[in-house]
């Protein structure tokens, strides 16, 4: 008999009736002759209200207490679903991420998972149980309740699907896959049948909010596939696995799997730095230490013992940062900052990029034919990004959708 | 160093400045010196929002599932009122039951505590932490989260207190102790200083609804006192003690500690029973069997073979317990079922009841001189009770708590 795992996301048991949709949906799993194990979220909003809760009492809350606040979420998914699933008249017990063997490290708030007891929920499956699991929560070596940070349950999911050797691992959310582009900007961006691992997490990078991406990176450390796909349809969703068997799949394959774009970027150029060992450490170590997280840095080769440094942080931190490098800069002299905050970036992502050198040529060419003036330019192994005017974003999108071939009616 | 048990009520935590407020009280008593445990209910109305959440998914939960929902209310309670006290400056640590050692028997929603193992909550003492423990919670055998039932949290602090070998045990909640009647109802109700366990007993089984009652019998079986009084006021409340403290403590002995009422009371009657044994056990067996709870019973001494059976219900069962009764009594040739709404029980409480003969007699002596007619009688060790119409309820306890001197002004 096959073990599955199932996730459900906060939308998916948002309300009564989403728990019941979700209840009939494990009970038809497993009459289709599978042990099921389901790994739920807190219900919707919960865990902000939480956190609102916790904000009232402090701004610098105790991170061993958070988690335990925290944890209660998921715990009324938990036994709301045992209900709604026993209602039903099948066997079913609820069990928090400690009860399920569910092992972490000491870090509060984002722990890191060491082990998996399944002895447990082995024992409940052998027992004819469905058997629901609390996400994002686990239990540390001083016996506290630890969680394991924002969407921790499709890491819960994972490594439960991989501890207790699963057949599959599917994580169910209110979208139905992983799409091309988002579909909310580009009209026919298509849903893919198949990811790579390394494809997905640069998506997740670049703001497609579909999986965690400590659970991608542990899915694919062991090789375990993920269907993510939608609580509220029945069509299949995306299937994340390893390159090897997706060229295996694929007769033809895709040089480019989607375009990913981010409008919330500001760019930072310092001009006429001096050309010395150690100028880009001070610059940015010091940013860090006041917790500015910095997206793409370029470095310009030294004219005159004299070169450039450009970098893009999150918009928001935009006057953070100005005051930062002012008072960095005025250490040099001639050095100057100037500051970009209209600007996008734009990412083609796709396994194709690492073996097809044509990729980068190609994204370069479609800006140049619609005129869009690439501003920085950056790459990863499956990746291109480049930085563009905000005004040419949906433009540049639109463009490299088609002509890499995603659109739907091709 | 001595060691003080504190508990709060769900509306002494109900909202953030509650929340705050019970964090510097609790920070003053370990200011004074003390050793301090403390004991957290679910916020305000939290329990009964996550039933209704249950109510939505089905009417017939499983038990074992509510045990897991509801205990989330407390795990909010202590993860919050811990963040409170660390943001004062505090060292502090929030256990759930389960974690603080509870152990209970494997009755879901109602469990008994079947043993405190005080290690971790020592532990965590002895590094100078305030210890905060969610009430109402235990684990079971299974390693199953159970709950206590209703009140629970007062047997947790009582629990926790004998098996911490605690120097008091305090719990505060909105009301500032126990008053010799209901305050609402009579304005020159006066707060005890001191109440025996038996006689809490009698006013909680009267309505008088300050502490749980399975909390004061176990307090009572290891002769723990209980000091039960304000979170919003810096006076002292009522001490529950042994009869034997008390009567050392005072030098005149109050024959009545307090009159109790209640106007949620129907009466029947059964008139004309046939006078053969086995007929009342069939009557309340078969009440029972539907879950009708009686409360007083009289059956009057037997006239011509035939006698009369009086009891009362709660007022909603009136219905309900019509219904039963005319299917049983239709088998009884010239018996008659009567029903009275309009009832409500008045008892007259003290410890002084039963060495004292002339306390029936008073009480009956004052309905007698108001005319206030007496339709039931009946006694306990320590309480007597009468009902009467629900007319005439004011009067009487205002006249009860005159004639018995427990008005302030005396």
């Amino acid at each position: 008999m096959a073990l599955v795992v199932m996730k459900f996301g906060g939308s998916s048991v948002a309300d009564a009736d989403k728990m019941k949709l979700v209840a009939s949906r494990v009970i038809a799993k497993k009459n289709a002759g599978n042990k099921v194990v389901v790994v739920v979220s807190a219900p919707g909003d919960m865990t902000d209200k939480l956190l609102e809760m916790a904000d009232k009492i402090t701004l610098s809350p105790l991170a061993r207490e958070m988690d335990v606040l925290l944890a209660t979420g998921e715990m009324i998914s938990i036994s709301l679903l045992a209900m709604a699933i026993d209602a039903m008249g099948e066997k079913v017990v609820s069990l928090s991420g400690y009860q399920a063997g569910i092992l972490a490290d000491i870090n509060y708030t984002k722990a890191r998972v060491k082990k998996v007891n399944p002895n447990k929920i082995n024992s409940f499956l052998s027992e004819n149980n469905i058997v629901i699991v609390a996400g994002f929560q686990a239990l540390n070596s001083k016996c506290d309740i630890t969680t394991l940070g924002r969407g921790g349950s499709d890491l819960t999911a994972v490594v439960l699907a991989v501890g207790l050797k699963a057949g599959s691992c599917e994580i169910y959310s209110d979208v139905d896959g992983v799409y091309t582009t988002d579909p909310r900007l580009i009209k026919d961006a298509k849903k893919l049948e198949y990811i790579s691992y390394d494809e997905m997490l640069e998506m997740a990078g670049s703001g497609a909010q579909v999986l965690q991406s400590r659970s991608v990176e542990v899915a694919k450390k062991f090789g375990l596939e993920i269907h993510t796909r939608s609580t509220f349809s029945k069509n299949c969703g995306t299937i994340i696995t390893s390159e090897e068997r997706i060229r295996r799949k694929k007769m033809e394959e895709l040089l480019v799997s989607g375009i990913t774009f981010d409008k919330n970027q500001a760019k930072f150029t310092i001009i006429d730095l001096p050309d010395t060992p150690g100028i880009a450490a001070k610059i940015f170590s010091s940013l860090a230490k006041v917790a500015i997280n910095v997206d793409m840095i370029i470095q310009s080769a030294a004219v005159n013992k004299k070169s450039n440094i450009s970098f893009t942080v999150s918009r928001e931190e935009t006057k953070k940062t100005q005051i930062e490098l002012d008072k960095i800069v005025s250490e040099f002299k001639d050095s100057q900052v100037a500051c970009d905050e209209h600007v996008a970036k734009i990412s083609v992502v796709g396994i194709g990029v690492k073996s097809n050198v044509g990729v980068a040529g190609k994204m370069f060419e479609i800006f140049h034919k619609k005129e869009i003036n690439i501003k920085m330019i950056s790459t990863s192994e499956i990746k291109i990004s480049c930085i563009v005017d905000e005004m040419d974003m949906v433009k540049a999108v639109e463009e490299l959708h088609k002509e890499f071939g995603l659109s739907k009616k091709k």
